[in-house]
């Protein structure tokens, strides 16, 4: 049995735990948040079973009651805010599989903070693992698994088109669903507003693709305006509102654009769906005509990783190195 | 530099030497084919450099002379055939990749030359890996890597259409375009005709699937007949004559349909694709619209084995094991 603790039990964490609890090869020994410490966990997870185990006040105060051989970590979306979280449990040899965004590929990005993380998990024999459904699976992972069928590859052009709709509604929140295009703009002025991960995913593509590491990187965020009424959903939209919000990336090499990103997470986007185009030898594209699901395929993706990470090699591992499959096994 | 010599020189051998020979990180130390010795390398191989190599009579031969790290692989379909070139080989340390079909996934098909292999993969400290595009890729690596968004996958859907007057002419006449049915049927009663590798593509979903080993597998195979005349491709066929082949395969467990793959690859197939429909939670579809091609494809996926196999733990290992990405590094 694969002993697991969760830290951070919001809804993605919950899923996650839950979904550990479920499995018949995982043992969940328990979860931590600050937040939560003292709530009954099975009540957090919805399910039952637990033995009326409740949330630990921290990670390193469930560890010492109970050892776990990994953390499932979803406390945080930047590197800035979670390093200091990782170290000792690193350190101490506790494997970490987390869904910080900017951990899904740090290096390029945060070199130092990648470099000490890696220092601390080469220390404790541990693996350090970023990953998720985006960052870490549907417009990188997945993208380099297509790419190996292709003798070359010049460019990758990747889109993502979410109808926020059906996502929960912290999410219909977060992309900005039911505002005025002002206060959108206030809020992208305030920062840290959107989708987290696409630099990540832009460099981990551009690595499988051999690129050399002097690249140009340019974003671009606003919002996505109804042009009809969105009335069915949980946050109501009328025409002129903000529906969501686009994001893109370009990612240029020598003057040369190699990887661009697309993303669309907006109440109503009429055809949701993941595309990946590659311009190489041979040209491909790909469609996942039901898009991939944003909190469901994080929770998946993770407990995919779970039986992996034993078999990595110690340090900061990125999902490059993951021969990810399901975690179910016969 | 990865040493690599390559072991029969036919259409896909020649094809994969060739990118050896190209890429920066390899060395093609030279390869070896009973039927061509002495036959100049770079004239096969369509290039120039080689400084004046010839095919060696036997990969024996081509090793005592100058080491390689890792082998390709490429002289046949069939386990029973290769098992014997291959066991030498990695009692000697040599790692091997081989494009041999039934190599792509032989524990559940020939569970005593799978064992006997790994014994002598161990033995030599070696790891032996069959891939290809299919079986290796297109009907199942990547169609697994798909799964790991899905919390439960209850069946698969695999779809491989290819338009064989795409390919080149030896692969035509292989899915027998321009035969008449009778000749056809002819064929198929001689036996050994068709793709193979169908049911090592199920066995590796199932497994990732998690499905128990008592598994029922029944295969279906007949001729795609033109309904029109086909004048355009290197063969020509006329309507009612033999455009090409279709395969089918159903997986059951415990009576139950887990896994369905269908192969039509004949000339002027209408809309050659690569499609998977995933019934899990959640269900996911995704489609190759461009497909993935074959000869090339086989090629590419080789290549970006290469330089991982030597992470590989020793031992018979498949594609589940393999994190695969593109060859070229930064």
């Amino acid at each position: 049995m694969l002993r697991i603790a969760q830290m951070g039990v919001g809804p993605i964490g919950a899923a996650i735990a839950a979904r550990v609890r479920r499995h018949p090869g995982m043992t969940l020994v328990g979860a931590a948040d600050p937040a939560l410490a003292g709530r009954p966990l099975d009540e957090l997870l919805g399910v039952t079973g637990g033995g009326g185990l409740a949330v630990a006040p921290s990670i390193d105060d469930l560890l010492r009651r109970t050892p776990a051989e990994v953390v499932v970590h979803c406390a945080g979306s930047y590197l800035d805010v979670v390093a200091d979280q990782l170290s000792p449990l690193l350190r101490g040899g506790v494997s970490v599989v987390s869904t910080c965004e900017e951990l899904a590929y740090p290096v390029p990005l945060h070199p130092d903070a990648a470099r000490r993380l890696d220092e601390d998990a080469r220390a404790g024999s541990a693996v350090l693992l970023g990953t998720g459904v985006n960052p870490g699976f549907v417009m990188d992972k997945l993208v380099v698994t297509l790419m190996s069928a292709c003798d070359e590859v010049r460019a990758v052009h990747v889109t993502r088109l979410v109808d926020a709709a059906t996502r929960r509604v912290p999410f219909q929140r977060k992309v900005g669903a039911g505002l005025t295009r002002e206060a959108f703009e206030e809020r992208l002025r305030q920062g840290r507003f959107g989708h987290v991960g696409l630099p990540e995913t832009a460099h981990m593509l551009a690595d499988a693709m051999g690129l050399p590491p002097a690249r140009e990187v340019r974003t671009t965020i606003g919002p996505v305006i109804a042009e009809r009424a969105h009335e069915s959903g949980a946050i109501p939209v009328q025409p002129g509102q903000v529906a969501g919000l686009e994001q893109s990336l370009v990612l240029e090499a020598a003057g040369v654009q190699r990887v661009r990103l697309e993303m669309r997470m907006a109440v109503g986007e009429p055809e949701p769906r993941d595309a990946v185009v590659i311009d190489g030898s041979p040209p491909l594209a790909m469609t996942v005509s039901t898009g991939v699901a944003g909190d469901e395929g994080t929770a998946a993706v993770v407990l995919a990783c779970l039986p992996l990470v034993g078999a990595l090699e110690p340090g900061l591992r990125t999902m490059l190195d993951v021969p990810i499959r399901p975690p179910w096994r016969g």
